[in-house]
């Protein structure tokens, strides 16, 4: 039975960045559309990447001594309400439960838009002694925010996230958690995701509500916008000493403990489509990718070939690799031009010719090089080509940020920079929020984040001429 | 620094076993109240033991070919609606979400029961033709269900859960999965939370709302009242009709195809705790331990005790033993009597006179025996003990029970056996539902299932005398 299924041209990124985004997600099968606006499917292939990177991030957090829990869904509106800016950040955004059953609720409830408010009423409970500190708790669960604008990945009315809660019994204890886990997800974009961060400390407007200091990883897409990837928060003492969460110390003192809190959401795999994608779609590192190798076998009616074929996907999947092969009826070009839509790392192709060399054609995804494999070298070649196909990714998004960070020194210059060329400007600045609402208003430009490595460009603001206090980073965010 | 910290003693079983019960999930750490009625938190204890029974579940699901995804927390209350039988059972136990942000919604959107309709919703979009069948799903969430009482794990308003979604091209094929799954279910609970099953059919008053069949297993608690534990359905093409799921099949023809459902949730940690757990707090089976060994130094304040046991547990660990060490400055006795009460299958005690004998003291959770072993023989007998805590817990539950379930020949019989001994009858039974009702008016007792291992007890019904169709078990259930 023939199957003349084609797979369905997406629009070209440079005549339409975001419509050829949405592209890729249908036609990459990674998330559908729900009867609710902002409300995403992720479909097995979409889910499958997130569960790669859960599983990395789960294994870092229990190494660093963290354990997960689970919080409910719902948030009373007197609980959310007890930290003033935590409240005005989020309350705008909340869906809300009115009703159980056929009863009207004597108190309207929320659907968690992150959980602080529901971990400091438990700890207040729970924490007594300086035996019980830290606390290092994370949770995997879906958040609620009712956006206005939304797209699968990037903004969504609901998202999948991990939410880390941590409490301590001194500032600098937690001040070094705030700082040792945005460096997990820094290792996680950087050396898994293959995307090159840019590790800083947001400013006073753009931190997270009720934190004293929002650290963030900034990441440039394909178009050289921004992407916040990961963010990691310190919140001094101000929501125990709202929640009355105290612990009896070493000196037998009563003290409000620390508190930091980290998220890391399926925002990032948005963040790896605009990063790595290309006009035949999706382009997966392959460190989380569901497939790393399909096998497709060529000329498969001939004898012998789908059991050669079998048997060199029987083989890699013993030395560990995640394979899959299409025996289907469906055509090689369509097989071809399927699984470069679904970004498979390396697409191995084996023929009657192959079969007569004992050698197989691995076909890389990311330039499409071609190398012929012998089959007794697969244990070494196929993992070799899988690592220069990660490196490759890296390397080509590590030199498209580099090369789209321009200094400025002027607002002026900012603006033109931003542009002419899009990608991050870097100027000094004061740090007064004047400034920065004036290069979001003239320049489009919202600060990305003050890099930890610090560069002198000179000794006056950009935008007042004032005493630098920083070097900044500015860009267009998604 | 000396710690007069005491384990506080929970109410004896025999007295009151609901206070027992809760008693033991607050004192072994596995939950805390929330603020709203009717939603637990799982703390890092409790929620350890759910991530074991997800990673024997996972596994087993992946290898049966079943792919992990996430569907919306939100139904619109119009998609809920779609098929008759399923709307009546679920929506007046629906939370309502009536506002996003500071509008009132068009639409009235539940907070997910359950995940049929949404699953459907999508299936009608994506399913094309007989090659994309069988879709097997799985989606680990939480799920709500507004339930007017409420107990930590055996009733909550909200509760984590797996559902698994499945779609075939043939009838045959979707009931074999159905039995499939409700088998995963049984292997799960008799050979890793070592509670034997009873597996049945549910009776069409007890089934699934929208269900042609749903099967179950059935435990026994140590109160000898029923827990369901876990229940597989068969939908036929009922859903796919209402929600106009079709595939063309190899005849070219239009189909629809015949979907499953199966969960199984937190609950069952309830069935542990009331099959396993004694007046000492709770008894983990070894398989699903969060801590399977924790290693007590005796008289560590004497030279060379905290060496010899850090050596043992770093030994106890390079073994693959999930095991733990308290050093703290707790007294002997609260220690034992904590990790008692956290229901640790083996504690492992080693003091200077152990030290001397090349040897430490291995205490069983389950019975209290002693064992002394060989520091040189720790990698074969921990783990034959652990094995032997394992079997030890199963033989117990499976005789308590085999010994509490007794035949009843008459309605009259039935109600006797019940005051009298609690645990299940079984009977012949008609089918009817009236001879159900009134089983249950007269002696308090719910069908439980119809068992696959069927017996004859006898030609005729025990509650009105007709012709008998099945033996049935009946029970008081949780």
């Amino acid at each position: 039975m023939s199957n003349d299924k084609k797979v369905e041209r997406i629009t070209d990124m440079e005549k339409d960045f975001a419509q050829w985004f949405t592209d890729v997600c249908i036609q990459a099968e990674l998330v559908d559309y729900s009867g609710i606006k902002g409300f995403f499917i992720m479909r097995p292939y979409g889910y499958a990447i997130w569960e790669n990177i859960q599983n990395v991030l789960d294994k870092k957090f229990k190494e660093g001594g963290h354990e997960n829990v689970s919080m409910p869904v719902l948030i009373p509106e007197s609980l959310l309400q007890k930290e003033k800016d935590h409240v005005e950040g989020f309350a705008p955004e909340c869906a809300w439960v009115t009703h159980g059953g056929d009863e009207e609720l004597p108190e309207r409830l929320c659907v968690r838009p992150t959980s602080e408010t529901l971990f400091c009423d438990h700890w207040s409970h729970v924490l007594h002694s300086w035996r019980d500190l830290p606390m290092l708790y994370n949770q995997w669960c879906s958040v609620l925010r009712w956006e206005k604008t939304t797209r699968p990945f990037l903004r969504g009315r609901e998202f999948l996230w991990q939410e880390g809660h941590t409490l301590h019994a001194t500032e600098e204890e937690a001040r070094e958690e705030t700082l040792k886990q945005l460096d997990v997800y820094a290792d996680l974009c950087e050396n898994y995701l293959a995307m090159p961060v840019i590790k800083g400390n947001k400013t006073d407007k753009e931190k997270f509500a009720g934190a004293v200091n929002t650290y963030t990883i900034e990441c440039m897409m394909h178009d050289k916008k921004a992407l916040q990837s990961g963010t990691s928060h310190f919140f001094g003492d101000g929501f125990a000493r709202q929640f009355d969460i105290t612990f009896t110390d070493r000196d037998n003192k009563q003290k409000y403990p620390f508190q930091t809190s980290w998220g890391l959401s399926t925002r990032v795999i948005g963040g790896i489509i605009m990063t790595h994608g290309d006009n035949n779609g999706l382009v997966l590192p392959p460190k989380i990718a569901p497939v790393q190798v399909i096998v497709v076998p060529v000329a498969q009616h001939k004898e012998g070939v789908l059991e050669k074929a079998q048997a060199l996907y029987e083989e890699l999947k013993a030395l560990g690799i995640r394979a899959k092969i299409d025996t289907s009826d469906n055509s090689l070009g369509w097989k071809c031009a399927q699984y470069e839509m679904k970004g498979v790392p390396l697409r191995v192709e084996i023929g009657p010719k192959d079969i007569e060399n004992g050698s197989c054609m691995a076909v890389r995804r990311d330039n499409r090089e071609k190398t012929s494999v012998s089959l007794s070298e697969l244990e070494t070649e196929i993992p070799r080509l899988l690592d220069a196909v990660q490196k490759g990714l890296y390397d080509k998004a590590k030199n498209n940020l580099d090369k789209n960070i321009r200094p400025a020194y002027s607002l002026e210059e900012a603006k033109e920079l931003q542009e002419n060329y899009g990608g991050f400007v870097k100027t000094m600045w004061c740090g007064d929020l004047k400034c920065e609402l004036d290069m979001k208003e003239k320049a489009g430009m919202s600060s990305r984040c003050i890099p930890f490595k610090q560069e002198n460009l000179g000794e006056t603001c950009a935008c007042c001429g004032k005493k630098a206090k920083h070097m900044i980073y500015w860009g267009v965010a998604y």
